[in-house]
């Protein structure tokens, strides 16, 4: 931004030209929501679903897979141990789910970055995990460590992401067991934005603390938190040993975790919103007190990936209205717990970044608005439900985020929102485009797309009638060109190169 | 609905066979909402922007052109009457839109297919307006009534629209006088769900009122409302002649009119949202007012249409934050006044039924569902700010249209809805493909899209890598191969033959 800010002063010629090709990298701060949440569930539903939730734990409960500790944890919690199955009595996950803070800071290493996650913000974080990437000039191809650091460059440029998210993509040309290092360098060095760690194993999470303790200092990461990580839940009501042995890291380091069942309607969980919902809860409640087991206060975000099976082809869908309505339901039962919400993205089923692409996104992102989320990972760039990063979907969906920025926005009523001066100068059959109030008011009154086509006709028909991921292509094209490494302490750049060539020289490849 | 099930009865392989070409007339009833609505505004924002809204009527007032008639009712009623301005005094609009009723029916002529309009029902109409077409095949063209008959097709069959619309697309190559006879005659023989009138003079009202006379009686139509028409009003606080002679025509003989703001902020309102929701409630008091001293109780739906300019090209743009902000406040501001709402639509500012179009699309869609809108015209086909009907995107926004349904369902939280045993069944680590609840619910527990691609990738991609487009394209086709018009009396066929014939007779063409 110091960048950008330095090349605008000054005027003539020479300026307004610096000023045309000036890399544009402003950063919106996080969203704050000035409305309200939709609440779709009323009194007596919430009621039911939370009864029924501490019945699920009590009666059925969950699987602590492969974890004698874990078992060991609950069982001196209070909780009725048997075999890997844990049983919790009714009201104790949710007392132990107290002492998780309902809202947190993730330190950026720009501090004009860092995010409050939790009340009524939402910081907006990039697709997560897939193995493919696609672009139109390369087609659908396996994702490289490339590729990664293409996403990472394009998450740092994207005004209205506050987070450079996690696995981007998956770099399938490094060692799975070495990938994260990389990933995490990316991260670290080529943007300045909060960004998660590793999940896959334990040791992986130790690697993304003590990384972390060099970018920011190893004092810094052990008061403050910053990271936030995806720990899924293998849905129904399974916790294993891969992803509770990371969130054991994380929480014992004060990182923060983002416990998400995992769920695929009618497959992982009933087919039914309100049976989707009870198991949702009893499984956040089960997985935020078993973090605060580890660590009581460690920052916890409640979380709901949430899709349907296509009960013809067996394959998830998304954008549609049962998902629409767990996530509404979640954001209130998390609510009423006082944890901070994950949910919603930009997720769709189709193959290309075409319609069916942008209605489910759509659909999905309104829907995480509107239901409260704190944490919105998968904002932009999913495709092809999630087998897929694309990088014109990415910047189409970026700048999509933009509309929730605005809306969040709400109604101003000061005098200068009320514009009554506004109208008794224009009057009837008059018109507005000259009057004093939009003079002053124009260029911050209307949220403006920079990708899509505002252009006449004649126009866009000369320049060879685009289509929306035309121009996502030569966005992509234009911001990696433009792209500029933030500064980085070159101490700090020496000691995480040195970090990460000793562990990678510490152990042979493996690839699976 | 009759052939379709006929055909399904039986068994075998013929039966089958049958089954799979049999024509899909399945039509849902209106949407009934069993969520609540978006409230954005507090008590105070909806307080200042109705006194502002007084104020502006008192104070500025508003034009009624050409239309000595109405002045005088005006001053009759007690407004100031100073040329053509009326200036109302604080309250007497109000109090004369008390008499329209919060809810209506509005009758079909297949009674299965009438809609409530207001209180939490929301009906859906196609889009209405564009001189212009586009397919695939043919590219962007003027359109023609053969087009205009086959989008009344295509609204006929698509499950999810209630409504046939009115002008579906300008039919350009009729004369401008004649047009509405061909077009109402197309919507009342193509189609058996309810339509709209002409506006567009308040003899081809009168024409309106008469066919409607022929179709459903005389009477009949004296005694109940068959046409729900657009009138809008020339923003600002104008309302011109031609619109307000449709509005006394169709108010006197009890049909229902929109009486709609037209504004594309920045230029008929200004650029602030609480500014043009003061205009916006200012005009639609005065104009429900005036629906009011032409017939007390006169069926009425309070209308926003709501774009915002791009300040750098002059384009209205669409599904912007703003839009969404004016459309949630207005429908809080509607319904204090107990009126039925009308706003949101399919609208976007894309010259290709594309991802910008998509999301544009879904943005308005979901605000219309959460904003309380009751009727929602343009829910389907829009394109290129409303300069193109599109027949591809008509079907892609038709499919989406059960999103909202589906939304609007809620969440059941009786004993199936709970899953209870089903949660039971499963148990930690197992699946819910197989078990009963799911096996009892599947068929109708979630929304299916009957158009997007669900197909894992190499099905697709052996299909040929279709997107969206190219989907609907083929969908276009199968509709309208599959169409079979729905049967009507002779003598009322021959009565609407005979009625336009001599209307058309009695006339010379006129294009302008």
């Amino acid at each position: 931004m110091a960048e950008a800010r330095t090349r605008r002063r000054g005027g003539g010629g020479a300026a307004r030209r610096a000023e045309r090709t000036a890399v544009n990298f402003e950063c919106a701060k996080f969203i704050t929501r000035n409305i309200p949440n939709l609440e779709i569930l009323n009194e007596e539903a919430m009621e039911i679903i939370e009864y029924n939730a501490e019945t699920v734990l009590e009666e059925i409960g969950v699987n602590f897979v492969e974890n004698p500790a874990a078992l060991a944890r609950w069982k001196d919690a209070g909780a009725d141990v048997d075999g890997e199955r844990v049983r919790i009595p009714r009201g104790l996950a949710r007392e132990l789910c107290k002492t998780a803070p309902s809202s947190f800071t993730q330190h950026a290493r720009n501090p004009e970055r860092s995010v409050e996650i939790g009340g009524k913000n939402m910081v907006l974080a990039p697709v997560y995990g897939p193995p493919f990437v696609r672009d139109a000039d390369g087609g659908r191809r396996y994702a490289t460590i490339e590729d990664f650091r293409n996403f990472v460059r394009l998450g740092y440029m994207s005004k209205w992401l506050h987070h450079s998210g996690g696995t981007v993509c998956e770099p399938t040309d490094v060692p799975v067991n070495k990938r994260h290092l990389d990933m995490l360098h990316a991260h670290m060095t080529l943007s300045d934005k909060p960004y998660m760690g590793s999940v896959t194993a334990p040791e992986r999470a130790q690697d993304s603390v003590d990384m972390s303790g060099i970018l920011f200092g190893k004092d810094f990461v052990q008061q403050n938190t910053v990271m936030t990580s995806l720990i899924n839940i293998n849905s129904p009501m399974q916790f294993d040993d891969v992803m509770m042995g990371a969130l054991e890291v994380f929480a014992a380091n004060n990182q923060a975790s983002i416990i998400s069942p995992f769920i695929v309607g009618g497959a992982m969980a009933p087919v039914s919103v309100a049976g989707t919902l009870t198991q949702v809860l009893a499984e956040v409640l089960a997985g935020v007190a078993y973090s605060q087991l580890i660590r009581k206060g460690a920052p916890v975000i409640a979380g709901t990936f949430v899709s349907s099976i296509d009960m013809n082809s067996g394959a998830p869908t998304f954008g549609t209205p049962e998902a629409a309505n767990v996530t509404y339901g979640a954001g209130q039962l998390f609510r009423r717990l006082g944890l901070p919400y994950r949910s919603a993205g930009s997720f769709n089923g189709s193959k290309l970044p075409d319609a069916q692409a942008a209605y489910e996104t759509a659909n999905s992102l309104n829907t995480g608005l509107l239901s409260g989320v704190n944490f919105m990972l998968h904002s932009a760039g999913w495709l092809e439900g999630g087998l897929v990063s694309s990088f014109e979907k990415f910047v189409m969906d970026a700048d999509q985020l933009g509309v929730l920025h605005g809306i969040a926005k709400g109604v101003e009523v000061d005098v200068n929102g009320q514009a009554m001066d506004a109208i008794r100068e224009v009057g009837p059959g008059g018109h507005y485009l000259g009057c004093d109030h939009t003079q002053q008011n124009f260029k911050s009154a209307f949220w403006r797309s920079e990708l899509l086509d505002y252009k006449p006709y004649e126009t866009w028909e000369e320049e060879g009638a685009r289509d929306t991921q035309a121009l996502a292509t030569e966005k992509v094209k234009k911001m990696l060109s433009d792209y500029q490494e933030p500064t980085l302490d070159p101490g700090i750049a020496e000691g995480l190169k040195d970090y990460i060539a000793e562990k990678k020289a510490s152990m042979p490849d493996a690839f699976t």
